[in-house]
């Protein structure tokens, strides 16, 4: 029996190749690089892309592998994908929700934690030597029993909340509708949640649909003693406006693992006094990232078997097997 | 009315200096200098110490203060005080518990999230520019799911439980006897929890009955891959054990907030790669140490009105009015 021929981008460690090169033959592209610049014979082969990264996949992509019939995300966030584009072409789409939530919420109150208590100053207090000739560390602000607005209470956004609630928190969270929860307060106005709430913690998906939504107006209502963690996507917030405010402290700290045109970020953020400033790394363990890898493994599988597929998230992809 | 003459060691900020001078007539003492040092008609006037650091009071210091009946200590912590001294000469001595569990937990969470991503290494990564340069940090080590130790489930300990319950992490401590809990494991011998363990965290008491209690043993049963978070007392772990253990990788990474000879710690420690290390600041939030600093002065103004004290932790305080 033929392997069917899968192309795959980004760089992905032993325990994934290894697996995928038993079930596949696998063929390999620059996650930058245009599915154009593919030796023609090759592209007339694929039947399926494993992606890893965040370069865009648009129509004109998906044209260039006339045999594309599904793309495998390796993450939760699609919004790298063109959705409609894959729709009209009738080629599926899944990615890799759930299996990583917990490590992503778990970086959201670390990073929450961090600035608050600004513990990445401490660390420089203490490994300066400062501390010993210096003396204490100046009075931080304490996070358990605080107001946590969540932005955007899908998965990962719950999984947040629920840990914060275990600080004695209250939660309150603004979403498109109100969601089942145990009390949470629902407000349908983000400016509304900021203003309310102590501290803000963004759990949006990514895309076109929600570009901007956490505006000038969002960062400023968190206020001067307020702090904005943002493990979404860069593009949700409005980011000279997160700066402006961060630099002038009409914001009082931010926790970010995503930003605009990372890894190239702006280099404003890194003069940053105030900031926690991760690599998106809030999935990156090697534990999640194999479930990752295990949970794109198996959509692909299950496409090749005509079997419904595991985590679809466009139309063709929920319809499969057709 | 007099105002009753109270001795105050350590540093307090305006908020805690107005009302204290509002009540008492204060007298200063470097929290370092003997009570020896002190004129002997001020000496003769004390009748109540309001204490601040780490540095011993013991029986002789007691002694230079005649009239002295009181101790209240800011923090929870009080083995800087020789409590048998105390009763001996029938002097009430308190503490400041319960208001500092939280922030005291919350730095604990968040040291053990923040070496198991190695959250001080991924923000370097971004600030120096290798995130655009060299792309991705390496992945880390997941905490949600994982079996965490606590060494002594008092009120700290519990709240850490309770907060790592929420990252569904197993729950296991060991405790001089077991404690109602919501279904953790109670382990009467500290090595087999850590040899359960992923993780562990001590959350003791401090003082004779707990010094070296974490020992080369305990340490070594944690593991390579384990986490040893300590908010507790420096004096509860074996340290040149656990410097050897990270230094050669028997032990995994820590996540330290307090040190044997605290501020001037060992400089073994400043050069860890496999530790995040704070300057004792687990209660070190504005608002907790105001409560801490308001709970004091209860505890002093209850001593003066002859009522009972709010937080006494020897036999003479307890039996207090008598």
């Amino acid at each position: 029996m033929t392997k069917p021929d899968v192309l795959i981008t980004g760089s992905y460690p032993e325990w994934d190749m290894q697996p995928m090169q038993e079930a596949f033959t696998v063929h390999e592209l620059a996650a930058d690089a245009s599915a154009t610049s593919l030796p023609r014979d090759v592209a007339d082969k694929i039947t399926a892309l494993a992606m890893k990264g965040h370069a865009p996949i648009d129509g004109a992509y998906m044209d260039a592998l006339p045999n594309l019939k599904m793309i495998a995300n390796f993450g939760v966030g699609y919004d790298a994908i063109d959705v409609e584009a894959a729709d009209a072409r009738g080629i599926a789409v899944t990615n890799t929700p759930d299996v990583l939530s917990d490590d992503v919420a778990d970086l959201a109150v670390a990073m929450l934690i961090a600035q608050a208590r600004d513990m990445m100053g401490a660390e420089a207090w203490v490994r300066s030597g400062n501390w010993g000739t210096q003396g204490a560390y100046p009075l931080k602000q304490k996070v358990s029993g605080s107001r946590i607005g969540i932005i955007g209470l899908g998965r990962i956004g719950h999984e947040i909340a629920s840990r914060l609630a275990a600080f004695k928190c209250e939660i309150g969270y603004s979403s498109r509708s109100r969601k089942e929860t145990p009390g949470w307060q629902y407000f349908d106005d983000h400016v509304a949640l900021a203003d309310w709430a102590d501290h803000v913690v963004i759990a949006l998906a990514g895309g076109p649909g929600t570009a901007g939504l956490v505006s000038k107006q969002v960062i400023e209502a968190i206020g001067p003693r307020g702090i904005l963690v943002n493990i979404s996507r860069g593009s949700t917030v409005d980011e000279p406006a997160l700066l402006d405010a961060l630099e002038s402290g009409r914001l009082g700290g931010a926790g970010l693992d995503v930003f605009e045109n990372e890894p190239k970020i702006d280099p404003r953020f890194l003069k940053l006094k105030n900031a926690v400033l991760q690599p998106h790394q809030a999935s990156a363990t090697a534990e999640t990232r194999q479930d990752m890898g295990a949970l794109q493994r198996e959509n692909l599988l299950s496409f090749y078997a005509k079997k419904p597929l595991q985590t679809p998230v466009n139309k063709t992809g929920k319809s499969y097997p057709r």
